[in-house]
This record gives C-alpha cells, sequence and structure tokens, in this order.
C-alpha cells in the first residue's frame, strides 16, 4: 500500500499520522513545498511581540517525528502533474529542477489555500512583486518578511480585519507600533455579527487600536517602497491618504486547486475540491483534505471553504484511515466551530453568521443575554454575552456567539454540540449546567439566552 | 389564585420567582424557618479565609426583592402540620407560640434538607447537643458558628471528605489552620472515582492537608469541650486518638420531610419526596422541589437524592409554573452535572461514578486522556486529566469526569450534553471542537478520551 500526500501542512501531516496509526506497514510519502516541517500556521500572529519566542517553536511535526513513524517527508517539492491512469505524481524541486515521480495506490491532496489579494492600484512594483512594506500572511516566510520590517516600522496598517487581520492588528500594536485597521462593515465580519462585534472593537480601541470605519484601500503610494495608504469613503467616494510604514493585507485566501484540477477533481461553487463523508475526490483513489476543501455548512446544507485547522486535522485523519483501507466518517456538515482571544476577550461563535442565515433564507429568532462567569455573591465575575440564533420553522439551535473576558471558549463547544445534535430550544432547556460559587451561576448565560429566544418564540406565536 | 411555599432556600425562592414571572396576580406567600432570607449555602465555605468578604454577601432574595414583586415572605415560621382536605398549612413561629394557618390553591414544598450526623461515641453534651468544637455545616447560623469558634483553634479535622468536607478542608486550611481529613476511601466518593480523586489529593497534600486513611471516628474525647478526636483503622482496629480544636462532621444530609409525610405525599427509597416531571407529588395540588426530593438518574433510571442548587432552582422553577397554571416540564431524569474548585484545581463531573454505575449493573468501557488546555507551541498550557465512562451494550457516554487546573467547568457540559441526547462514541467523535493556539488544541481533550474508549472498544470486540 503505498500512500501519497501533497501538502505537509496541518491536513497532510495529520493524515499522515493517522495512516500510520491505521497500517503499520503502508509506504507513506509526503511533499511539501515550503522549506519548513509542519508547523502552526494559525500561532504565526503569536510571535509578534513575543508570546512565543521564535518561529521554530511552532513546529509540531518535526522531521524526526516522520522519521520515527517511518513516513518519507520530502520537503521544498513543487507537485506539477498527476497522471491519474499511471497512478503517478510529476513533482519538481521548487528552484525548477530536480524532476521527480512519485507513484500511488491512494493520494491525499492537502495543498491548502493562498492569501487572496483585491486589485489595488500601485499595490506592485515594476516586477510584479508587491511593494516593500505591504505583505499577505500566510506561511512561515511571510511572518518573517513582517517581523523584519516591523522592527524598523513606527505605523501599520491592516486592510482586513477578518480573524487573522485582528490578530495581526493586537499582534502590532503588542510591538508598539501604532496600528490601524480599516472596516468595510464591523469586524470579524466572516466571524460574529455586527452587535457583537462592537463589543470586541471597544475593548480593541481602549487598547489603542484606530479604526477607520467605511473604507476601502484605493491605492497604495510610494516607489519601490510603500509610503502610503490611500482609503476610500464608501459613502462619500472621498479618498484621505496615511503615511504608513507597514500594510498587510489580509483579504481572506482562495483554496489552491491546480494540482487537484489537473486530476480532474471536480471542483465546487467557492473554489474548494468537493469531498464526500470519506474525503474522496471525484477521482477514485483520490482523496483531499483541509483548506483545499469545500464541504456543506451542517445548518445551510451550502457548501463552504474549509479555513479552520481543527477542521483541517479532522478531514486529513477521516481521510487517510480511509485511503488505507479503515473505515472513518466526516460530519455530515460544518460546524464552524470557532474561536481566539483578542484585546482581553475571548470571541467564539459557531454555526452561520446573520448575514449568512439570512442569505440562505432563515430569518433566525434571537435569544441573548448578559451573564456572568459566576454567580453575584463570588468575587471576580467576568461579563459574558451570549447570543443565540434558532430557526423558527422547528425550534432548533442554529448558530451561537459569545464574547467574554473568560470561560467562553468551552461555552461555544456546548452550543456546537446542540447544533451537531439538532436540539431545539425545549431540548435545550433540559440540560442541567454545572454550578459551584467560583465556576458558573446555577442560571448560567447560556441558559438565559435560549430562555429569551424560547419568550420570543412565544409570543411570535401569540 | 394562592400559592403558598414552604420553604425560603434557592429552590422556594426561585419558585417564587417563576411564579410572578408566570401569573402577575397570584397571591404568593413563602414561609422560611430560618430569620435569613435566602442566601447561597454553597457560598458558606467561601466565607472562611475572607474569598466573600461577608455573610451577610450571600444573600441572594433579599427582603426588598420579595416586596418588590410583591411576594408575602413571612420568616421564622415553623410549619407542623398541612390540612390536604381544607387546603391549609399550619405554622408556629420558630420560638413556638403565634400560630397561624395560611390557605392555599396550590403548595410547592421546599424543605431542603438537613445535616447527618453517624452514631459516634461522645459527641453529644449532657443536653443532647454536639460538642463544644464539633460542628456541621448546612446553615448561615452553622456556620457562624464555626467561624466563631475557628477564631480561636489551631488545629481542625473534617470528618467526612464529600464535596462540603473537602470545601471546608481547604477553608480551614486558608483561616492558617492545622487541618486534617478522615478518609474512608477516597475523597469526593460521590462526585468522583478513586483514580480523579488522587489527583486532588496530591494537590490538597501539596497545601498541607493531613489526610488520614482508612478510618472512622470512633469516640470524641473531652467534656462539654471536645478535647480529642478518636480514629479506628478500618483494617487493623487500631484506635488512635488525635488532640483537636474543632471538628466538622461532614457526612451528607437527609431530605427534611415530616411535612410533606404529614400531607399524605408519597416518600421515595432515598428519603426523598417522590415528583414527577411537573414536580407534582402524589398528593394534589402539592408540588414539591429541591433538596427534599427524589427524582430519577438519567443513566440507571434510580432515583436519587437531589442534592444540587443547579437542580433545586430548575425544580423551584418548573414546579411553580405548573403550580400557577403554565406549562414546563423537567428532563428526564437528573444529570447530576456537578463542579468546584479545590486546591488549584477545577475538579468536574457528569453521570454516576463508577461505583455507581456497578451498582446498577452496568461495567464501562473507560476511555482517559491527559491533555492541555493549549497546543504545546503555546505558552502557560495547563494540564487536563478526562475520563469517560461508556456503556459497552450501546455504545453511549454516561459519565465524565475531569481534573484540571483551568477550563474544567465548562468541559462537562459538553459531556452532559451527550448523555442528555443520549449520544455514542461516534456521535460524539463528530463533534468539531472550537481551537485556536490561546484558547485549545486542535484535538481537544475530550476528544482523545473519547478516542481513548472507542479503541477500547473495537479492541473489546475483535
Amino acid at each position: 500500500m503505498k500512500l501519497l500526500i501533497i501538502g505537509s501542512g496541518a491536513a497532510g501531516s495529520t493524515a499522515a499520522q493517522f495512516a500510520r496509526k491505521a497500517d503499520m506497514k503502508a509506504e507513506i510519502t509526503v511533499l511539501g513545498d515550503e522549506h519548513y516541517s509542519e508547523y502552526s500556521k494559525c500561532g504565526l500572529p503569536y510571535v509578534f511581540g513575543g508570546i512565543i519566542p521564535d518561529f521554530e517553536e511552532l513546529i509540531e511535526f518535526s522531521p524526526a517525528w516522520f522519521q520515527r513513524f517511518k513516513i518519507d517527508l520530502q520537503l521544498k517539492r513543487d507537485v506539477y502533474d498527476i497522471d491519474t491512469e499511471k497512478k503517478i505524481v510529476k513533482a519538481r524541486s521548487v528552484q525548477g529542477d530536480d524532476e521527480q515521480e512519485y507513484s500511488y495506490d491512494a493520494l491525499i491532496i492537502a495543498t491548502g489555500a493562498r492569501s487572496w489579494v483585491p486589485e489595488i492600484k500601485g499595490a506592485y512594483d515594476e516586477k510584479g512583486k508587491l511593494k516593500k512594506g505591504v505583505f499577505t500572511l500566510r506561511s512561515m516566510d511571510d511572518a518573517k518578511q513582517i517581523m523584519d520590517w516591523a522592527g524598523k516600522s513606527k505605523r501599520g496598517m491592516i486592510a482586513g480585519s477578518g480573524l487573522v487581520g485582528m490578530e495581526m492588528a493586537e499582534a502590532l500594536a503588542r510591538m508598539g507600533m501604532d496600528t490601524y485597521v480599516r472596516l468595510r462593515t464591523h469586524m470579524l465580519t466572516g466571524m460574529i455579527d455586527e452587535d457583537m462585534a462592537g463589543i470586541v472593537q471597544k475593548s480593541a480601541e481602549a487598547e489603542g487600536i484606530h479604526f477607520i470605519p467605511r473604507v476601502t484601500v484605493s491605492e497604495i503610494r510610494g516607489g519601490d517602497v510603500m509610503e502610503g495608504v490611500v482609503l476610500k469613503n464608501l459613502d462619500t467616494g472621498e479618498e484621505t491618504e496615511y503615511p504608513m510604514d507597514l500594510l498587510i493585507i489580509s483579504a481572506g485566501s482562495r483554496a489552491r486547486i491546480e494540482v487537484a484540477e489537473k486530476a480532474g477533481c471536480k471542483i465546487g461553487t467557492t473554489g474548494g475540491i468537493v469531498i464526500d463523508k470519506k474525503g474522496q475526490t471525484s477521482v477514485k483513489d483520490i482523496y483531499a483534505a483541509g483548506d483545499c476543501t469545500e464541504y456543506p455548512d451542517i445548518v445551510t446544507g451550502k457548501p463552504c471553504l474549509i479555513g479552520l485547522g481543527s477542521i483541517g486535522v479532522k478531514q486529513g485523519r477521516v481521510a487517510s484511515v480511509n485511503a488505507v483501507g479503515g473505515d472513518e466518517e466526516m460530519p455530515r456538515g460544518i460546524l464552524n466551530n470557532r474561536t481566539t482571544e483578542l484585546f482581553n476577550l475571548e470571541v467564539a461563535a459557531v454555526g452561520p453568521t446573520i448575514n449568512e442565515l439570512k442569505k440562505a433564507g432563515i430569518t433566525p429568532v434571537l435569544g441573548k443575554a448578559k451573564g456572568s462567569t459566576v454567580p453575584p455573591y463570588y468575587p471576580g465575575g467576568k461579563e459574558i454575552n451570549v447570543k443565540v440564533m434558532i430557526n423558527p420553522e422547528d425550534g432548533k439551535i442554529i448558530a451561537a456567539q459569545i464574547v467574554g473576558e473568560q470561560e467562553v471558549h468551552q461555552r461555544v463547544n456546548v452550543f456546537a454540540i446542540a447544533i451537531l445534535q439538532g436540539m431545539t430550544v425545549k431540548d435545550f432547556l433540559q440540560l442541567e449546567t454545572c454550578y459551584a460559587p467560583p465556576a458558573a451561576p446555577t442560571f448560567d448565560c447560556m441558559t438565559l439566552a435560549v430562555d429569551a429566544a424560547a419568550m420570543r418564540m412565544r409570543r411570535m406565536k401569540a
């Protein structure tokens, strides 16, 4: 059994790990195009300002680990073609020489994603590269380049206020930089709704972050080196130039599917590789996992691009176990259970945002509650804001968002399991939550939010 | 509509609160036998050593709150009879004078529980009262008496190592007392198994607590004032006297059911009042809620005594809403979702202990995992120990126990939902847990524990 894995990121390396667990004898080869062994991309922002002391700390699966488990890790390999008849993958070194062919019985494509850069006047130099001082962040090399440049920068801007953008805004501020974030609508649009984002923005502003609302980047000024960023107001069209030393364009990513396309794998509407519950693509013996794939959202049923490490590793595991002849299944849909910590707040959400729900034709019933981590009489309680969204058709919990200083992350897992199980408001209110004075109140903020939704639903019926 | 509630504790007062929400016009009367308005009994240990600065802080429903919601709170009333024909409750003041009758349309019995004291030679003085220096802890008055005595005590012992016993052991240590705990088997027997308790014991010992294993209290020495405690070894029968200034007997509690018995309410095998899903007793228009009731365990189906504030308030709510003509239901069984913090550890569990399961004829498959709060590359991670128990018959998750320094409480709620929903190991492994470097690893310790159980089950089948 020859298992070949294209991509040495989280999904690819985890695939190798679980393939080895499932089959001690398989010949497993992993081809990566970076010069690092697998590392945590999500950890990159935390090296800025020294929370994590060094980039090398981010390496999770070291070359020694691959050796120990007899997995052939080949780095700096650039796959350029697949012959699905002969079951051969063709690669060359990233320098362009040293061609090689790899045969396989089963293939897993885990090529990940790349940063997307919208069209911006003046973004590139004459050689077609981003101007000096302008960056995207996806890889460790990206991060190292930003780090070098940040050392001589005093003012930094993030164009994009998604998860990575906001983590980098906090990172630049942590390094002492005067930090600007351009907003179109609200921050973290893919993660939380406007009301919840407002809480996080307030906290970010208290930490000195400057938000510039309702703008888009219209031009990057300067020669080889960026000197300023021109922002255009979305309502008035007015343009303003901000002198700036560093700009990170954080406008999302696109699945890397060139190799999969050459193999004839079906590509979905989101631009990701289509896979089934077993992790199989439309081509026999070819599986795919991680950020290069799309999968149905568990609530709306609509395909969504995978952009979370937690899903990538799960997909890698399922695909690899099946690839070596085992039997595992992915969940019937993506919960999109996501969290982070920003500006002294924990932020977490699961299920679609309200805008995504409305696009899918669902106008949810909302339940909101402001609770505390502990009962009022116990000292040190921290505020927790909970918002749940209910499908008015069947009373099922379909989304939740939580923002607070503590004890947020695991509460979102409670809602995740509720959504996974298709629990209704009534089902959820049967839950006994744990209680102790130093731990949680008798009526948890989750219960209060679902209660609020139940009351709204009763009023709607009345 | 006249609603009468006997008992002004958490269940009774919460019943009054939700009755008022459900019926703005009802005449609601609450009879309490203490001289305090409702306070958190669970908070009492935290006043020792000043985590909570004053006993008065524990009051949750103040007399002013009752007034504001037009609920007639009558304290220091001792109910001694119920005429279910005439629907009249007879009470006198706790001093024994001032008789009064209260008519009702619906009655809620929320009389709680009292401390139980096993037979111990020399425990009582000539008047039949516990010797000076010997205490139980249930009420605020109990706690105040302990506090007065503790001020002049240097050595304290806890006879009983349950939840309250261990919280008081930590409380005495916090006050600077040399603290002894007598163990029969392991600490927290009603809460967690021996392996998990071992982790907590190690942490308690590191904080200076002395555990005396395999003993029972055979005698309390001294005259009016206790001078020493004699412990008898359960294996050898050997007796040893420990000079001691303070002894807290924390041997559990018994439901207070005298009033319910007089009304003819059915009492169950555990000694608690039997209630149905609506909170109704066997007697028409009489409901019961909280620590004086029993209810089926959701896993074993066997009745268990309610001893948790979180369940008491939920029962109070359901009983009162139904009593005033509404429609709410209790869960189909008790999850017994319980937590605390002890000696720098968070301890939480849900579902029966392994001994309780074995008594019910279930030998569970175990899954254990030691994880961390964050990925290995992120600083400050804390160890989390997770144990799950699976019914080998159907693969369902039936219990979980978690011990760790952080992020324990809410994880037990995730397992609580899994048990409530009857989720199998396979169902649970579909759960996407939230992940971010400062928040949680990609594969959560909960997933790892369930994975370990799944592997054991596969091996058992093979």
